[in-house]
């Protein structure tokens, strides 16, 4: 919910360099990363997980583990077990062994040579354990010919685990799959999100029950929804300006780069409202109308982007009029992409007395701080570029940009 | 959905005086509306509607009735009368007899004698046909000991005629009631917009089930929920950090002044979470805890507001954390205040060839435009003050601010 949240104190993008190492010895090296632990570690309390963390450097670096405040862990019997070669194992356990001090901990992997420490990203494990969870669809009130949109409602301590995989009615028949997911002009729509959208409904839509199926990204069980939802289909009687569910007219989305996202604008109206999706120019009032092709669809109300950019971030506005009224709503989305960085140059021999500069290339969204690490210290220096005026021998160690 | 869109056409709020006209005759007087049609008239098509419209003024004024684009409309036999005192009536009517035209339009008054002419404020009609409907609740996911959010699930069709009256236990007891809706420490917390708020879930919880019950404002009918809600509760086993529901996590809701309303923050956790809100000072990141008082309250994670006041506008966030982690959620509050403006001085006595300035003195909230209206007619002015710099015989006339 707080998409910033996680990413403030996780990325660690670690690049480094060397810095009057040369001066010193041209065999020695500091240590890198070959395979440096990812951000997030979700795993199942029935498979367990091990994390690697690898570097290589001469001499040969040693690994240690930390919480992310710098307290050095180690292993815990059935728990938690630091390997020699540096990975971390933590074991399939039973529910009541779950300790929140071991499973839902924030964890670094330090390596260190006699010519510098490396330290590696915040890694934010969590263990699930596997619990029982239903899945269930409501019905749905509709005006008839208008668009349904229907949900699959998971319990959110389940949530986040859940994929939608498909849509099945009361006849068996799958819904909307098949085609891909790419396919948008058929009666059933499967948005990315996982709601299924009827076009037109008719009134024979409402004989039909509709069944979700999830997929679990840890277990990779699969699931029916106990519940099937139905058509609640009301004629309308005169003309109804169009509504929306729900009570707010602004809410903020956030979703990855390279994946495919929804857009909603679940008005209701008779007759059939028109909608017209609008973007604003950044930091103005000024909207135009959002551009449609290969990548970007308009399915009824909703809007498909098929392969999220950092560019597509920003507020959007859907419009939804008749010949009776009209009203819209707002989204602010947010695409973010993996930070990466490096720095430049990455090695560097100085003469005594003479300044280093040492520049960081970073890309990602959204970005919040930079931050320089020499030998597992945060240096206080938060700029892109980091100076040192009159190079002395204690500058000499590990850069590592954050 | 669009708060600030029904306003943008609508308050004509009609102050008025009269310009010269006192050089010319002191007997005489433009016309003034005794009793102004208001912004919004919503009807049953059961009980149909009569719509006041009266001024007074010498000569004695008449009463006619426009489109908002200035089009006379007449009487349509069994639809629609223009009463010879001014009032337009729109008798009850049948289903199939509905004609968008005629019961879902925006009509405005005028008033006209020899010395200038007035128009009201924009009327937004609008008959509600009597339509079958369903209410719903459906079952809640809930983490144990946390507070659990049942909504009553209306059709957008009739959402905004119905009003939640309360919540009824399978045991037939009524919940939360009969405190008059000010005491928010019981277990049972019916909140302004009509949810059921249940604290500290246990398992015995999970027994009952909850229906809702709602008063159409219109019709006066009082309707039971066509379905029971029931908790499904489950047991935490380790922590979860605190989840929302939903996917977004940022709102927009506008209220009326005076009225109680409430934020929510519906966020579950294990350990069970604590709940802070703040609010953000206008334009500014910088934000400071929300006071609670005796008009603010706060139960669980809910933020309740007794009696609105337009300086609770504003961004608020809610943030919610335990021992494994934190969320937050953003909700963006107007509370609109009915708009009133007054003209001063509101009559003029001015030589040939000298100037005149009046002054508007408005309230209310939000206040998108001013206009000044000359007989009827924009004049292109929007400023708080009106000059005429040098009076001449054709500025005589009405001069009204809308």
């Amino acid at each position: 919910m707080m998409p910033g949240g996680r990413l403030t104190t996780s990325p660690f993008f670690f690049f480094f360099f060397y810095l009057l190492n040369a001066v010193y010895c041209q065999d020695l090296s500091g240590p890198v990363f070959i395979q440096e632990p990812p951000n997030n570690v979700d795993f199942s309390n029935s498979t367990g997980t091990e994390i690697i963390c690898q570097a290589r450097g001469s001499p040969f670096p040693s690994i240690s583990w930390t919480k992310s405040d710098g307290t050095p862990i180690g292993t815990i019997p059935g728990l938690r077990q630091v390997l020699e070669n540096g990975n971390l194992i933590l074991p399939p356990f039973r529910a009541t062994d779950y300790k929140q001090e071991v499973h839902a901990q924030t964890y670094r992997c330090q390596s260190e040579n006699e010519l510098g420490k490396i330290i590696s990203r915040d890694v934010h494990v969590r263990a699930v354990v596997s619990q029982d969870y239903e899945l269930d669809v409501f019905k749905t009130n509709i005006l008839l010919n208008n668009d349904a949109l229907v949900g699959c409602v998971v319990p959110s301590h389940v949530g986040d685990m859940l994929e939608v995989q498909g849509w099945v009615d009361s006849e068996g028949v799958e819904l909307g799959a098949g085609l891909g997911r790419t396919q948008f002009d058929g009666k059933y729509v499967v948005l990315p999100s996982g709601e299924l959208q009827i076009r037109n409904v008719t009134a024979e839509d409402g004989f039909k029950t509709y069944k979700c199926r999830t997929k679990h990204r840890l277990t990779g069980e699969t699931k029916l929804s106990a519940t099937a939802g139905r058509l609640v289909i009301t004629e309308p009687v005169g003309g109804s300006a169009p509504k929306f569910p729900s009570e707010t007219d602004l809410s903020r989305l956030t979703h990855k780069e390279g994946n495919p996202l929804r857009l909603t604008c679940p008005a209701q109206a008779s007759p059939l409202p028109s909608f017209r999706w609008y973007k604003f120019q950044e930091g103005t009032t000024i909207k135009k109308p959002v551009k449609l092709d290969d990548r970007v669809k308009q399915v009824g109300g909703t809007l498909i982007i098929l392969e999220a950019q950092v560019e597509d971030s920003g507020k959007y506005l859907c419009m939804v009029n008749n010949s009776v009224g009209g009203e819209s709503v707002e989204t602010v989305l947010t695409v973010t992409a993996p930070l990466s960085a490096e720095v430049e140059p990455k090695q560097q021999v100085v003469d005594y007395g003479r300044s280093a500069t040492f520049k960081c290339n970073y890309k990602g969204n959204p970005i919040k701080q930079v931050y320089w690490l020499k030998d597992g210290v945060n240096i206080g220096h938060s700029d892109k570029v980091l100076r040192i005026d009159s190079v002395k021998k204690e500058d000499k160690g590990m850069y590592q940009l954050v």
